[in-house]
């Protein structure tokens, strides 16, 4: 039982309530950047993320590039596998075996470079940047589909120290789990209940609202709505969603237009909200998984309060602001 | 929609999920102590919860004395409604209305302080401290059960200002439900589920399984087993149980007992982790429940990292200390 002995991540299931966690022991020697951050007006000489340290990160699996060849400068995004996975690929079951309470972390743990720029996010470098992101993140879900033993992408961000970032250099995450997670499960439960009795999706449902009631929407284009939801978590809390009913974000055609109004909606969290620390994930459909009623979108939850016993303990999330308010910030 | 008219929190349901949000505009405005935390050697002389400064505190509802009446010195412990309360007790339906998507927050929010020192925590003050903080969580229970309009009452602690505590004062805090929790729900569900198929409770079996292989147990006493579970969220994550089959923890007779062991654990936290930030909060049986198999425990997790998009947006917890090494850390 030794430390050594532990370093391949580890599934274990809850044997009360069923959930599985990642015991990865080997986690807490990656390397985190120095607190206080570094200074950003200039790259940071030991970060492993910037152009022509590219043999400092595991080789690339794929990139869009500009020039050069593979692991070379010249790219405007880098994907790798990430140096310290959380899930690994040496062992692939199809998933948590029946009855079992622990299971190798199989799976997929990779890292997107979403730009060339130490100093600069996407949305900072602007709306082509985040285009190329967006289009890296359905390439790798395609190409993870193709493969057949994951069940579940899991595409995020951590934005800034206090968003749980361990490098400064903007990056995203991919998780291929071959399990569907926690609360993607516990939204389709959702979508499928209130499906019950229901003539449309409960999401389409709840745009529709939203354009008649007004006061939550961030923006709304001809694809695409941003909206502070309803029952936001945290203060600032916004989704986007398309206005169409996709289960599959990879099968969005709508890229550019979604990658303007995500510049537009980030830079507004950096202008107005003085660039606080953040998360954004994906909720999208499984892969390879029965039809059941699900409807893609984006979720991008603000890091200003600290979570206690309340939020932990008994799973009720305080909010301090009215998403009414914070969408006319956001506006 | 302005922020004066929404001074009174309010529950809000997703769509989607289901899940309740507490919304509680006016919370901003509570006072914070100042960071860095003052030093812990002296009373701070505008903290509101130190003995002779009773009058800046509601009326209290309770308190341990040794001298002194109502709202003066002399307590060793002293419960009053929580000036911010995201409960209010105004409004009290018997929970939030079928079919609504929105309701008054209703329930009660209270403040327990439980050390009258400034500076010590009842477990440095001693396991005769502990015992008198429990006596008060029981009695407190047992109160609102007479009410008949609280369906939970959740207990917690918020250790440190990275544990989300708002004031350095020691003090635990208590809301009073007309609802069942989302996390307790899926616990009553999870002993419900594991009771199909087997004669005896899954924490019971549970216990049982950590006596034999012992790697995991931290403490174990006549009637109590402090141990980090199988599938520990966090590094350190601590729960004791007692070994009897218990729904409802206020109908334990043995606290004192379970106050040496928590003031044991809780210093060894201090001894061996370096104080670290923590939440703590016990899951007990409904208020007023048809009967359903439970078991009650103290959970305990340590906020030694921080949660990021995989967390928060997948539900996949993520732990870099295998909880057979934290064991034998906090033995």
């Amino acid at each position: 039982m030794a430390g050594s002995k532990r370093s391949q991540p580890e599934l274990r299931q809850d044997p009360i309530t069923g959930e599985w966690v990642i015991l990865a022991g080997g986690r807490g020697k990656r390397p985190h950047a120095p607190e206080p951050a570094p200074a950003k007006d200039q790259p940071d000489e030991e970060c492993p993320f910037c152009p022509g340290r590219e043999e400092r990160t595991p080789p690339e699996i794929s990139a869009r590039r500009d020039s050069g060849g593979p692991d070379s400068p010249g790219w405007t995004a880098r994907v790798f596998p990430n140096r310290y996975p959380i899930l690994v690929s040496e062992d692939r079951p199809a998933g948590p075996p029946a009855g079992a309470k622990r299971a190798p972390a199989a799976g997929v743990s990779e890292v997107i470079v979403d730009s060339p720029a130490h100093d600069k996010t996407p949305w900072e470098l602007g709306s082509g940047q985040v285009l190329t992101m967006l289009e890296v993140y359905q390439e790798r879900i395609r190409a993870l589909a193709a493969g057949g033993e994951i069940r579940y992408v899991h595409i995020m961000r951590n934005h800034k120290a206090a968003g749980a970032a361990s490098l400064e250099h903007s990056h995203s995450q991919l998780f291929g789990m071959p399990f569907i997670p926690t609360l993607v499960d516990v939204e389709l439960d959702g979508f499928a209940m209130a499906e019950q009795g229901r003539v449309t999706c409960v999401l389409c449902e709840e745009l529709r609202r939203e354009e008649e009631e007004k006061v939550r929407v961030i923006a709304a284009t001809d694809n695409f709505i941003a909206f502070c939801p309803f029952a936001a978590r945290q203060p600032y809390e916004a989704w986007i969603a398309p206005r169409g009913h996709e289960a599959h974000f990879e099968n969005c055609a709508d890229t550019p237009e979604l990658a303007e109004l995500m510049t537009a909606l980030l830079n507004r969290y950096r202008e107005r909200l003085g660039d606080p620390p953040f998360n954004y994930w994906i909720h999208t459909y499984p892969l390879h998984s029965e039809l059941r009623p699900f409807h893609w979108h984006l979720e991008i939850l603000p890091r200003l309060t600290i979570a206690g016993g309340l939020e932990l303990g008994a799973g009720m999330w305080v909010n301090t602001v009215a998403p009414e308010e914070a969408a006319a910030i956001l506006r």
